[in-house]
């Protein structure tokens, strides 16, 4: 009786399985990893920390590993690289960020699309994020990462057009609580044309923009 | 010095300025109005009591009057209703959520996209919602208003492929805390391809989606 | 004076006391275990971690530890295994609930209760879920263990009748703010036949459910 | 072929469709009232306040209104009273908490359950629930309602080994927040064998009992 | 004993006691306002609405009413208006939070500052800033006072070099929680150079500003 | 000019400085006691962990160290233990309540009060409780102390007498949000005669009752 | 078999019952009032508006209506005003503080105890304090009722040496959270001696000032 | 196009850049501080541990630092310590508050500002800021520590004229919610002439008392 769901299912294989990391072991991951392989042309695992990465690495060597995202990523010999026309702007406010910035770029890039990476231009200096515009104007979808106050999405928001994906950060300490501060700016901005994922969700961002960029 | 951002902000001009009508007068609102409407061909005025709008509409008569959104709207004789091809899907949980499915709905509209409206769908009846998921699928993007626990978003990001943009709202009562709930269910959903805006945000998510469609 | 108090709390004897093992040391479980199994012929002892398990099996080899659960059980030879008809449902989201899920079904069957474990139906992959409603449907209880936007206690509660139990769990990062999201969604939830306890707690989902099923 | 859902939800149809009163009109309440009386032999509506009733009545006269409850009730003059031996027991802490506990009695007695309505007993004159816990413990199941600290519900727990569903409710001032105070108790509860709604919910209470009894 | 407090409380004196018009009668705030005239040669009194004020013009007609910023004001017919050098700028986001920055201003002149506004300049539009930044620039201080994200402080605050006091206002809806949001992108701002006062505290920033100017 | 302040303070030399241990060194802790012993007949000094309190017992062999309660004590040669009649009832629920019970009768008895420890009566088993009610009843005050949902507070106090102080402890865990249940049961309670300090603060209690009891 | 719990209870009727007004109709309020003063010599009822008064007087004349306090007493013809010896000392921050602070003084007073007000020394103006300690150290307890900050409880708790009871209230605005600011002050407090009741609790604040008086 | 904003930026380098130690790598620190070093006659970095600090000093010993505030400093030979008149007084609570307090001074003396140090001169005893009025009132600003309740900001305030920086610090356990209770207190002060900083944030709190400080 539920064929019809898992045919509405099927609709979506086009974006591979993403394999959370976060709390499976070495061996699980392989494992996942391993059956996604022989099914999918691209595979993505995200949140797996450095010595894991290694050991998974160790019996998989065809992956590689991202080590700021933490992410681990395998294409297809006979797959290209790039998809899709366009490309995603990452943009993220400060060096701390950076982490986030990548699980992003990297998950975007996993799914066939370009990226245009645009970096340290958080509001504190903002004449850096000015000089950087037209690169962000003329992306598909813009990812704006930021901790703290998270005012970079609201600027980056008043002065492009293309629709973007925010992502506040759990940077910061005191009043901040854990990114609730960035996650309540994002979520109260005064400029159109800006949504929210959860706080430090760089893979969730990047899926949602390259899903924008790939129409 | 300037100039190179007012030119940032002139390629926005495909959307017009919307006028948010809360806690201003029917004198302050007919105004703008009045002006946008000689640079504009489209208009739309959000968050506009009954009362406002018939006395906005006796000096305006040709504006459009949503209740249910509680909007107004108009469109230049000589401009098409309908600029996009595709549509957005407006999928509402219950019916206390309707101001906030047309506000998206109508929002969406008078970008000149089209609409498909998908309402009392909530998971309380799910099976309501399996009846309508071709018409889901099949959009360019989907906007899916809930509240109470907001798990119609979750829901629906399993099953459907385009990109969702959730609203949480304010239904409910107790432990939901103003709409509370249905956010933090909407930041944390288990489904990938979903992005978040503001509770009772329908505006919000009918401009984002439409910037999606528009592409 | 009191003795009338006392007789009231005899009516509960069917069911043991439980040693909440957290912050309880291996001398003092000990302890407390053996005294009673002089008086009780079902022991359950939750929340003691792998190490802690072992020293207490090396002095009392007759029990049984779940290291999933973190659970240690022992029955009475003489005493059956099952005492009641009908079965407890055990329905789990995704694989890091998995514990949760294990420390109610180790706790219903303590108890003397059947259960059936169905794990990994998270609304992420809905079919799943659609496969076992008739396993759900046929339990005396239910028991939706759940964490992130805890979605899946509200879809299984407009499927089936039989009152259910939802746990929600700490599981997630970010604005899930150790399991409040769950937690908040499970409150609210728009499908009725569902209470809720604690998060994380799988041992009082477990003994709430068997207080049902023993009817 | 969703033919195997909607099966799943006839499954439920022992227990009618309800009426959540609360935002709709008299018109559309006399509407649905009207279909469900045609197809159902049972029914009720829940959050109606008494001007609302009185117009209700004067269309459909054969309606039982309930003050305290807030709710309308109407049972098929071939439908007995009670379905369903044993009895659910209310028990209320104070006077301010009697319209929840109403809600939860009518509710279970609108679904074929006898109730025992056991009200006044909180803790700040704990005597007067010790005469009233043979008619508890006899029950098949009890709902706890306490406002304030909600400590009655941990300690009827402590004492009657029937499944409890605690309701908080919203009475109190200050640090209360809205019943928060209560249903953290509530959920942090001690006592095993209890299990918890959303604050005010008498409605989801009776509902949980009566399925309970009706086993 | 305590002369040498009551003394350190003379210092103060420059600056005469202010009148927190809310929740006191037209009685009262006559009384007080007139025995402040007899010792003082500037008067204040804040939250004062418009009934209010006809009242007590209408026994002491030499006050002024500010009907925006619902303050009333007096200055000695031998006091001068302006008694310092310099001005605070009043740097205000959007419309609806135009009364925190009125109170701000005419708090900073009732205590013989000059001041200049510098309204709607919130982010959504940026470009409307950086036409007024030499304005703020060479003020001795800068009151910046933003509702929904609060991003306009850390925007000016990137931009500016003299000393800023951020009110976050309550105007938003949502999860911005009557300010809270606002209120913590101030306080976790990334750009040096501001301080915050509680949310819609307009009297105490420009009080604050103008204790800078004076120096 | 202050000494009429520095005279309000030798009014309170009847209780002598207390130390608080969290966060000083070793060295600091010994130098600060070693100056008390020169100008009180009697020192407390609280939050000392066992291994610091060796450390400092082997410098000032005459201190006595009580590690459930992690403090030390010192009463002079000549000074008699208790200094007043009466007694302080310490009412704890739980053993994980133990080390704050203790914090509270070890403070008590350095300042010279008697003590009554009534342990493990929490509402779970309530008839322990019962059995205990002349010994609290008869003392000059009762400190309360419970995690979890903290309903003993209200229980003892709709059956005693006496002032009580109810602590708040941070047994528990999911929704208990670090003793935040307890605390708002304890500060909502429906018994008269309760007053609360802050989470986990045993000295403050006992210091309270003390204060009570010395009248 | 409850006889001896009802015998703990007669322990406290030197303590009237009082009657919460809130959310009684004018006819309970003076059933309830008549049958108690059939069986105690004094009468205590809180939270009673302006209007009810007058009707309830108008059938009990005997009744003494406090507006401020909004509380109703009632003392035997034979009864002394006074029963105890020292007094309780009422010490309250601001004017808007007023009602809690009379509602405070007012219950000790209906208990048989003598009050000291000492109103309007906020820490704003604290030497206004420093002139009143002797009258406050001389007390037997102290009641501090202060909003906004709160920090009136500590200033009077580092100065003086009797117990104190804290009573913060819901005066302020923005940040102040409806009180929570004041309660997590006095909660926190750095000097000993201090406890708190409910925000807005004169009520038990009074009632509890009085229970030490009354040693 | 963005020279002029580039130009406002320059209207700071009175002001060093500052480097923010945490999270970065002593390799990344050495070369942004020999950076700084080329264009900067004072250097200023925060938040360094003891370890990092003494790695860093191996490669730049002409770097001074300061183990309390946990800063490193430096000035160029020929710039002189102090560049402005006045002086800022920093003003502290408690021992546990020093590293914060020691962060504000060493801050405000990097920038050229003299500071007077006047710290333990919390609420719990008074007498000791008394004797200290005189050093803070001739301050040109002032920053107040505080953990806890943070009493001591508004205590200060109702005493002194300057401008007051008010820094809530994370000490305290329990209802203190790292810092939330000392924010709130000083967010809503009822002494006028307070602003405030983030929790823990001293470096922002001298910054800021030195940009008033160097008018
Ligand atoms: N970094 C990430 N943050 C949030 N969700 C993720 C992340 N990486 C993968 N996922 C989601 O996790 C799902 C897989 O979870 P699992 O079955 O536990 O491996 C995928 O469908 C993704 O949607
Ligand atoms: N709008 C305002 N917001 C906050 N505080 C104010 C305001 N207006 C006056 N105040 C303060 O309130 C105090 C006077 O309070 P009151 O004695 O109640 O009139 C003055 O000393 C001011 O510091
Ligand atoms: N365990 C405790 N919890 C809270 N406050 C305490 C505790 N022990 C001592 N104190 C208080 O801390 C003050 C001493 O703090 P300190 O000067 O840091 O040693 C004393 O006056 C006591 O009031
Ligand atoms: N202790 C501190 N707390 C908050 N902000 C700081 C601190 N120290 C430096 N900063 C700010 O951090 C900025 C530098 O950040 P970064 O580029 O990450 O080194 C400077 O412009 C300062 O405004
Ligand atoms: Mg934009
Ligand atoms: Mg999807
Ligand atoms: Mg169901
Ligand atoms: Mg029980
Ligand atoms: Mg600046
Ligand atoms: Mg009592
Ligand atoms: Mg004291
Ligand atoms: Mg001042």
């Amino acid at each position: 009786g539920f064929a019809k769901l898992d045919h509405f299912r099927q609709g979506r294989t086009g974006f591979p399985e993403v394999v959370f990391g976060e709390g499976k072991t070495v061996h699980q991951i392989i494992n996942i990893i391993n059956s996604l392989m022989k099914t999918n042309r691209r595979v993505l695992a995200t949140r797996i920390d450095e010595l894991k990465a290694h050991q998974i690495q160790a019996i998989l060597p065809m992956l590689t590993y991202h080590p700021v995202a933490k992410a681990l990523t395998w294409v297809h010999s006979e797959e290209p690289e790039v998809l899709y026309d366009g490309y995603v702007a990452i943009v993220c406010a400060g060096t701390s960020d950076l982490p986030v910035g990548e699980e992003a770029a990297i998950t975007a890039e996993a799914f066939g699309c370009k990226t245009e990476r645009i970096y340290d231009v958080g509001v504190a200096g903002i004449h850096r994020l000015f000089h950087q515009l037209e690169r962000i104007e003329n992306a598909s979808a813009t990812v704006v990462i930021a901790g703290m106050e998270g005012a970079l999405a609201s600027v980056v928001g008043g002065l492009i057009s293309n629709p973007i994906v925010a992502v506040p950060t759990s940077i910061g300490y005191g009043a901040n609580f854990q990114g609730l501060s960035a996650l309540l700016s994002m979520l109260n901005t005064c400029s159109p044309g800006i949504s929210v994922v959860n706080i430090d969700n760089g893979f969730g961002a990047g899926y949602y923009a390259a899903l924008i960029n790939q129409k």
